[in-house]
């Protein structure tokens, strides 16, 4: 199942708006076939996995990562083609909370004489599907959040200089985070800052995450890098409701994606933006920042992860903060988090916290 | 010689005016003696472990982490002692700087027909030492400074709550840092703020490090904690020079020992508050904030070690700031560190950042 759960997390940012899913077929203790959701969500994990192990699969244990689908999507049931490939044993660990497949799918297998063996490696398993899981269930994807600060938590200096404040190494790792999230979403004033291209770069990707850029005014450059690739690389455009028609038209026209929000408290809402984000099949959405956008993301309760890269260097109070004002007056109020991994990366520290509710 | 080392480091703290010395003897591959510095900096370590071989110690090797002193002191000279006890060989990393032994104690070795073999475990060496080279060389301590702060690099709200951000095993850990320190320092702010002890507590220590407030006009409370337990433990008082005769009396009264301090820029000169401590035989000072009294030691390039102790807890930007303001406009000016250890503590996180002109 281990086996299974690595071959599912390739697909991880690439299957949406489908759940990454591995498969692993074994049969009198060998490897016949091994697959994976491939990208935009199909075929799925158990077609790949049959079609590699052939007539062998007869009589095999399936291992997949999440319960087999049971309802004619746009191909038919996994289920199907496990029971119609001989298939003697499925282990899967959680159920699909998709109320289509919902424990249906290993009552059909049952059904069809295959034992079904549930429970192994749940945790992992109910991680690496969270944001699948938390649409399916909430509505909105998972929320990583990126915090690349110095030491004492400033993300620039006081006249704005922000590149670089970690090294190559931290970057390289933070594009590797972009690749296993189906969008990167950064708020209107990093992209007016950085004028970045938020791609996957140094790594290979099939399918290039979803740029995202929440801006209410919708006042970003219309001859920046983002603008001038959104024919290349898909671009969403989340704005506010008082944006005038010009503007829409041209992002338009510039091939970005305009994506209407509700304000809250003057604000983009950032709860509905995370809505939206789900009802478009969004399963795992990557922030970059800046500042404003994390502190509403974090007073909302919103951020399921976090990576936070520190590198060794101070810019003392006047640096611009990496997380904006969040109207905690209590240290039992403030967001908190729990510590999930530690890395060196190069001269920078990257490490990772998740929600405390979500254990 | 990293057992040698390892033994001197037990003295980190408590040997100050005197380098926290290990010796280590071995006869025919057999340790016969152990000795390291011992509190108070007496007797050195070359003495305690000569005391444990006795016989033994005729044409046995001495590994000893920093050259013996040569010099008449409070001690007879240590060469003496491992000449006296019939040592054939010497290994030892480093030459002291101190003038009077500078070389001078490995010539009288060889002069004595003991070879002496240098050179082993050098960087070891000169780090375990930094504190003791810093003093001889320019006259101020190793300064590690300690920040215990949330993921945004925040010390305590908006409304000055600052107790606790990082948990026990983190303040366990900050306990431990300070029995290996000479003093404990902190600001007027933190004083007042948190009404701290500053003593080590958790730990075994025969010498608890002297406790050293920083304040500018002595505004601290005289009923607070620090000064209820004057008598017991040393405590320090760097103050400017307006300071009020009466405001003085009562605190010597009190116990404490008053240090006057020059002002730089309206603050208090941490440069020559350090020079001071150096020149009252303070080889390593530990520094625990708060933000103000970080910022003028950073601004000044005089800190040495960086802890971090990260909670994963977030509180915005209206959070007070762990490091003031540095005056600092561009990233290339700003005080750089190179990662040294990161370390899980409890749900935090400890990482250790070192100058970089320093290694």
């Amino acid at each position: 199942m281990a086996q299974a759960l690595a071959l599912g997390r390739r697909g991880m940012g690439q299957t949406w708006p489908n759940p990454a899913v591995g498969c692993l077929i074994v049969r009198d203790g060998r490897v016949v076939g091994r697959g994976w959701t491939q990208p935009g969500g199909r075929p799925h994990a158990e077609v790949v996995a049959l079609a590699q192990a052939g007539e062998q699969a007869s009589g095999a244990t399936a291992y997949v990562t999440l319960e087999p689908c049971s309802h004619q999507g746009q191909t038919p049931p996994c289920c199907d083609a496990l029971i119609a490939a001989g298939i003697a044993r499925v282990v899967a660990p959680v159920a699909d909370s998709d109320p289509r497949v919902s424990g249906q799918g290993f009552d059909r297998l049952r059904a069809a004489g295959i034992s079904v063996t549930t429970g192994v490696l749940t945790a992992h398993a109910l991680q690496d599907h969270a944001g699948f899981f938390l649409r399916v269930e909430q509505g909105r994807p998972w929320l990583t959040l990126k915090l690349a600060m110095t030491l004492d938590g400033r993300i620039a200096t006081a006249t704005g200089e922000s590149q670089w404040i970690t090294g190559p190494t931290a970057r390289h790792a933070v594009h590797a985070l972009r690749a296993s999230h189906d969008a990167v979403l950064v708020g209107g004033g990093t992209a007016r800052a950085d004028n970045p291209r938020l791609t996957v770069r140094g790594h290979e990707v099939i399918r290039q995450p979803v740029r995202i850029v929440a801006s209410r005014h919708l006042d970003l450059p219309l001859l920046g890098d983002l603008a001038r690739t959104a024919e290349e690389v898909p671009l969403w455009l989340c704005h506010g409701p008082t944006v005038g028609a010009d503007l829409l038209t041209a992002w338009k026209q510039l091939g970005a994606i305009l994506v209407s929000v509700p304000l809250s408290a003057g604000r983009l809402d950032v709860a509905a933006l995370l809505q939206t984000l789900g009802s478009r099949g969004m399963t795992r959405v990557f922030c970059e920042g800046g500042g404003q956008l994390a502190a509403s993301l974090l007073a909302q309760d919103l951020v399921d992860e976090l990576h936070v890269f520190t590198a060794g260097v101070a810019l003392g109070a006047e640096g611009h903060p990496g997380i904006g004002a969040l109207g905690v007056d209590r240290l039992a109020d403030a967001p908190r988090f729990a510590l999930v991994d530690i890395m060196a990366r190069g001269m920078d520290v990257q490490h990772v916290w998740r929600r405390i509710s979500l254990g």
